[in-house]
């Protein structure tokens, strides 16, 4: 099964895009990077693009994002949540159901803790999906919650 | 000119389409509303779905949307922001830079103070644009940020 994990940001979006089978492994992973200084629209498109692409490269059958629930304030969630509006309505145009996760969950998935530190998140993501390079710490976020759909969902 | 105005919400979503000239008047408004039970993706589906056909039906040459700083909380700001998200980006996608105006800024132009209850925001729209029926609250909203922009930008 083919499935795509990301993690939201209002300036940097990592995904990943794993396949569960026969061996767990990372197909593409990478961070979507946009200019601060671009209107939010701006933004919004171009992370709306880069991820409708990434749909265009592989078959997608499952998407999962992280959950933004513990946002600092008002306004940046406000912000985040705009970036997650845009993820979400991405894999409901390639016709997916999209799973949400607590960041708890994905490093409890993931590590056995739920207060891991995203390094060895990023640790474990390498260990499981046989990574020989050191993923940047949005992508192997995003390469985490894909793994958290796969031990939630299949068996 | 025409300009569309929003006025999001993460249950209905008003907006109206405006023609500021020869005479002002309206071309068309709604409120769009999504299934509560529906899961977010899909409620974000249908808006940028329904928003993408009011672009189709107008040549709509700017557009605002209104801001959401004054959410209640980190949570209900954070859905809000999924569905504006979702918003600029249909602008974004038709080409257009999307303006924000803040709640307050909205009523002063239309009522004269930027503390005036939607009721009054509602009274002022229907007589700037000649309105024979009472449009829901949502629509009138949408309308007075449609109306902010003509004050703001065009002479």
């Amino acid at each position: 099964m083919i499935v795509l994990g990301v993690d939201p940001g209002s300036h940097a979006t990592g995904y990943g895009v794993i396949n569960t089978s026969p061996t767990m492994r990372m197909l593409e992973g990478g961070v979507i990077r946009t200019s601060s200084k671009a209107p939010l629209a701006e933004r919004l498109h171009s992370i709306h693009e880069k991820l409708t692409d990434v749909f265009s490269r592989h078959a997608i059958e499952a998407m999962a994002v992280e959950d933004l629930f513990n946002a600092k304030n008002a306004r940046s969630s406000l912000i985040l949540g705009h970036a997650r509006g845009v993820i979400l309505l991405t894999g409901a145009q390639a016709g997916l159901e999209v799973e949400s996760y607590a960041p708890r969950e994905v490093k409890l998935a993931v590590t056995g803790t739920g207060s891991a530190a995203k390094e060895q998140v990023r640790f474990m993501v390498m260990r499981i999906l046989g990574l020989k390079e050191e993923p940047p710490l949005d992508m192997s976020d995003a390469l985490a919650v894909a793994l958290t759909y796969k031990n939630r969902r299949i068996r």
